[in-house]
């Protein structure tokens, strides 16, 4: 299609605000007579709160109020950032108070303080005596799983939080029956989003009397439910205003501080009161990336033809279930778009443990199940001694094949082109051949994988987006969305599809960034790479109602009828002859100012996005192992990506960046760390945590394949999280082929695959070589 | 009819903000790195700028900038607050620049300084050297209209602004045939509005490039547009935002301190400049009242029966045309729906003068009008020995009379019932005979006038007014108008008309109170007594829409036929059994998670209002005159109102009482006094203009007559710039009463009184009998 707007790579809409400072963040705004909230956290990893005396910290001056258990109500509630459901079989799990007579992981919230100033509240939380009941506790999923576990929720029969799986087909019946039966296990490690911008709200009560919270969300039209809902408030008596966001990453998905932050606030009068987490906070009471253990169990024939998976998977979510239970079940359903197995049964069971609470991270667990199966074909096909790639290729689903479960139908699937231009990109054969009979300590080797992901969550989930247009007297519009720009550049692809539907500059489309649920629209927010695809569609359904309005309008100058006519550089035109018939700008005053007719040009609507498109790609990666030190060094990396048609290039370079350096750190040194003894976090701050920086960086190449997907907007498909999905395996898989190791757990931080080295015996041999 | 909450006092939803001082005015609002900006003034009422030099001022250090006329666009424009015109023969005369080369009275802006803080802003402006060559200056309308007088504005043929009258019937003829001929001459000064808040903006460039004014004003989406005209920018490319405002009386109908804060920011880089008068500034260069001088020339019958008139205005507005011309044509039609002539000539002249801009203020004109007339009418009863009040009832127009100009009609017509009302509360018969016979000094005297006058514009301009609605999940609602809230109400009374449409709870509606351009729909603002009547009918259009679609959504729960459905007590019933089928909130949460359904429910509307209501209503008023002192004071007073259905009575009393303050101003106490040599201003604060403060303001009494008018929501009409019309002339009438002397000028301050006693007489005969 000839576009003149989509597919260009529009500056970002928010590129001057950022670079100049002029951005504000919930933390740039200040409220007359604010205080600081501070909490005191369980140094114990499940402990029941036998007493608290708040009276010496209350005596403290300075010291507005001291919030206990006691003091709030006692609604249990749920922090997942998902749509409400009128089916209470369908609602997230609401296990959670705002602060916990039990603590259940260590930092979990006991109390908390309202304060003048940050120092008094800090001597305060050592004014607070608490008298705990030490618990015995569980940090793995199978320990939790044990008979006679110290049981995290009373109120529940164990501590598996769900375990609601899938299978079609019948997979025992492909394992009877296969050539050939594969079996293996994977681990992924818990690791942390590392946001820049804190976890940070502040909450008043207004002058009418509601709740008012400015929070750094992704989500703030559920965090306005939730905190209703947690104070047992009406919804509409709470506002969120959502300002500009340093990062969220699935993070602020989940209503983490805002419903202390507001019963703070109420607790000292309605006086507004800030609630920032320090980084160690964030470490340890925001949400984590779920650490799994995944078995595969994989029926194919001699010549390489899968037949059957039974996948179990093991997922530890720590303390509150959070988005556990949807994470285990939504990431199962990824592959099964990818690869045309016959049968499969997934069994995911999700687990409380006394850890911090893991939430959605970019990719929502997909990341854990791509990692093992990706994994897993690469040691299927090193076993069968087939070429990994060709193992791939010849078992992926054909397009328009429609998903036995979700009933999603694939109606773009570009893997095979990505396939093809990864290997071209990466000079596949070339190097292949150039590490043929490597020595030395320093071993290359090549690796890819490849992924699916959704596009939003339908059909497990309502996808509802709304979206407003304004039209100006000089034909320039402004815009406002429910969804949340959150750095990944979606006010700029709105602007973008509204500027390229309404014959506009994109400087005319005016991008109203603050989402405030009093004026804002209603859309759940950022999540589920939902933002292009589905409020997408929002935006275009309203744009295209304008665009109606304006020929409608213009049929009172030109006597034309709508359908003869479009909008193009500010100009309506006469389709037929390609002559102008009058400017944008006349049919807006007209709207504005016509005596008789006067009806500013407006829309106000809503999309129910009832359809899904999945995305696809692929990571190609050439490695470096130094088996002298486990070093691993990524020399090249490519993700290919199929994510339709790509709306603004150079924001879509940016997602891929970002996602491929998330999951290399994953792969290579992320890791949350705990005293197996105490459960106490060992590195929560980001200098312990090997956060990679740029300098451990490596250059990070993004490639497109663009399909046309008829369900997007401009056959525009997800592509938020799908970088973080591939690389972690195709880099597994390279050291594999460089080393003949078979790495099962990332990340392979240099100790452990030292360690693994030694045990294959490759260090012997190289360490006999070299000195 | 049968309301729920419409006719009733609910408590004003912005009076816990104000009370408790958490309404944010404009400079209450600071942002980063903001400047400060200042005005140099000429000091000569007529001047031509030979030379500006800013070099020294430049030079100081903490100035960032020095505007002169040089540095802005020479583009004239229009300040009045009107809507745009597509005819260009009904736009405002657009007669200045944001700074001027020629000084055209004392206060004029000649240059601006642009500095860290204040103290440096001062001392600057004293380092601009400007060098003038001196013209001769006129004060008068008389003086002006000359041949051969100094001319304000060059390309103008001469000082008139404006001479468009109107006339019906042959008001010759009826002078040819009346049985008497009465002429007589009426004089109203130049008065200021005085309200509380100073004019402030404050003005920066966004990083999108756009310009952003914080403004104190009526009418932001004007302000909008006139910012954008004087500096040459798309209209699109401004945003304008009004937070609470402290009272506005029309002078923030006027665009006066945005484009300069506006030009101040861009000279400053872009940088916030906060530009905010003094109180002696508000007085020299916002605007006034106009002051006015009248010839009345009416013909009747024996019996007392009005003929025909003819009245001719001279109106001088100053230097620059501002709302002047408009003011003078509208003000005139206000008394053709009240007494029936048969014929009328109506010959204003709007008139340049090199004094202080006259413009809006609370009944555009009309009580300069009814004052000349309601003494008129007085004087002519005491002619003819008529009782003044049946002389009116005699000539009073019919309901159902329709204009012969503007031909709106009269749908309610309450005076009869105002005189009655009135007549009674005040005792008028008791105490026309307890006054007969009065000796000493002390002097009782009854007066009584009549006004009517109209709700909003139409016919002579664009009535159009937005409103967006958006139900909340529990069945609470959001409403936005780009209506301004500027301390009249309305606000409330929007709330009221959603709430009672809705069948809701008043505190279930939640009014979005700051308007920004951005956002807010798009109204034309406050002024002409027209929020609740035209913007109201807005507000119920999309009240019903939302009701529509809550019933539509409720037939999928109930199956019930829409119009089977009503809304009550946020409960949907089912009206023919009055049994409720399921709630409001059930509903509410249907349109936003029904998972095939789902779409919130909205309403985002305008309403071009083609249609005009009359309100009347009627001062009743008793004065003491002290003949010794020309003290006049007010012993009773009783305003009675026709303004249709009152929506809320507490806040339409309020708006009684502020009005009939303004209006016994003017009568007694206030006027703006210039030298007449230099035409500087003698008296440009709140210490020697004579405000009257509330130990000069008598006990003010309000009652209604509620009509109920079709034209308007639930009967309404307009209240807000009526009860500032009739005091003045009942006072003057009163006194006229008490001691036989019929003053034709106001302020009836006791310099001037106790003149005209001694002229009469009064005075000698008094000083004799109490001596």
């Amino acid at each position: 299609m000839d576009h003149k707007i989509v597919g260009k790579s529009t500056q970002r809409l928010d590129a001057v605000a950022k670079v100049t400072g002029r951005a504000m963040y919930t933390d740039d705004f200040f409220e007359r007579d604010m205080l600081v909230g501070k909490v005191l956290r369980s140094p114990h990893a499940h402990a029941r709160v036998l007493r608290i005396d708040a009276a010496k910290a209350k005596a403290l001056p300075g010291v507005v109020a001291v919030l206990t258990p006691a003091d709030l109500p006692k609604i249990k509630f749920a922090t997942a950032g998902h749509p409400w459901s009128l089916d209470p079989g369908h609602r997230d799990v609401e296990d959670r108070l705002i602060l916990t007579e039990k603590a259940r992981f260590v930092g979990d919230a006991i109390a908390a303080v309202v304060a003048e100033d940050l120092l008094i509240a800090e001597k305060a939380l050592h004014l607070i005596e608490v008298e705990y009941e030490v618990l015995p506790h569980v940090l793995t999923a199978e320990d939790a799983m044990q008979e006679g576990a110290p049981l995290l929720h009373e109120n529940r029969p164990g501590n598996i939080v769900s375990s609601f799986g899938v299978q079609f087909g019948d997979v025992e019946a492909e394992f009877q029956a296969a050539d050939l039966v594969f079996e293996g296990d994977y681990e992924t490690s818990i690791v942390q989003h590392c946001h820049i911008e804190s976890m940070s709200a502040y909450a008043f009560v207004d002058s009418d009397g509601r709740v008012v919270v400015n929070s750094s969300t992704q989500i703030p039209h559920i965090v306005r439910r939730i905190v209703a809902q947690a104070l047992g408030l009406s919804w509409g008596r709470v506002k969120v205003i959502k300002p500009y966001i340093g990062g969220g990453f699935g993070n602020k998905q989940d209503v983490v501080v805002e419903p202390l932050a507001a019963a703070m606030s109420l607790a000292a009068g309605g006086r507004p009161v800030r609630y920032c987490m320090t980084r160690e906070e964030v470490f340890i009471d925001t949400r984590t990336r779920h650490g799994m253990k995944l078995h595969l169990k994989t029926a194919l024939t001699q010549d390489g033809t899968l037949k059957g998976i039974h996948m179990q998977v093991l997922s530890n979510t720590g303390a509150y279930a959070s988005h556990g239970h949807s994470i285990a079940m939504s990431a199962g359903g990824k592959f099964r778009p990818l690869y045309d197995f016959r049968a499969i049964k997934y069994e995911p069971k999700t687990v409380y443990t006394n850890l911090p609470v893991a939430g959605a991270m970019r990719g929502y667990g997909t990341p854990q199940i791509f990692f093992a199966l990706e994994s897993h074909l690469d040691d299927i096909a090193r076993k069968l001694e087939l070429d990994p790639i060709e193992l791939r290729r010849k078992n992926l689903i054909k397009l328009g094949h429609q998903d036995p479960l979700t009933k999603n139908v694939v109606r773009s699937f570009g893997i095979p082109e990505c396939i093809e231009k990864g290997k071209e990109l990466i000079h596949w054969e070339e190097k292949k051949q150039a590490h043929k009979g490597q020595t030395g300590h320093l071993r290359r080797g090549l690796g890819m994988a490849l992924f699916a992901y959704a596009s939003g969550t339908h059909p497990v989930a309502l996808e509802l987006a709304g979206a407003r247009i304004v039209m100006n007297q000089d034909g320039s519009v402004t815009l406002q969305v429910g969804a949340t720009e959150i750095g990944q550049g979606s006010d700029t692809v709105f602007a973008q599809i509204t500027a390229e539907t309404l014959g506009l500059p994109v400087d005319m489309v005016h991008v109203v960034t603050t989402q405030d649920t009093d004026i804002t629209p209603f859309d759940s927010g950022a999540y589920a790479s939902r933002q292009t695809f589905v409020t997408g569609i929002a935006v275009r359904k309203a744009a295209l109602e304008v665009r109606q309005k304006v020929l409608e309008v213009a049929t009172r100058r030109t006597g034309l009828a709508v359908a003869e006519m479009d909008i193009r550089d500010r100009m309506i035109v006469e389709t037929s002859l390609g002559r102008t018939v009058c400017s944008l700008e006349d049919v807006a005053m007209d709207s504005y100012y016509d005596r008789l007719l006067a009806a500013p040009i407006t829309s106000d609507t809503s999309a129910n996005v009832r359809i899904n498109a999945m995305s696809y790609g692929a990571t190609f990666v050439e490695v470096e192992v130094d088996t002298q030190t486990g070093r691993v060094e990524v020399t090249e990396l490519w993700n290919i990506h199929d994510s339709g048609t790509i709306i603004n290039p150079k924001l879509a370079e940016g997602q891929v960046h970002g996602g491929v350096s998330m999951s290399l750190g994953a792969a290579l040194l992320e890791q949350m760390l705990f005293d197996p003894l105490t459960g106490k976090p060992l590195n929560p701050n980001l200098l312990d945590y090997k956060l990679p920086t740029v300098l451990d960086t490596p250059k990070i190449n993004a490639a497109f394949v663009e399909t046309f997907d008829a369900a997007g907007t401009f056959g525009s498909k997800s592509l938020g999280e799908c970088p973080t999905i591939s690389p972690a395996p195709a880099v597994r898989n390279a050291v594999l082929d460089a080393t003949g190791v078979a790495f099962h757990k990332i990340p392979l931080y240099p100790q452990v695959v030292f360690e693994k080295f030694r045990e294959a015996g490759l260090l012997a041999e190289r360490s006999v070589q070299h000195v």
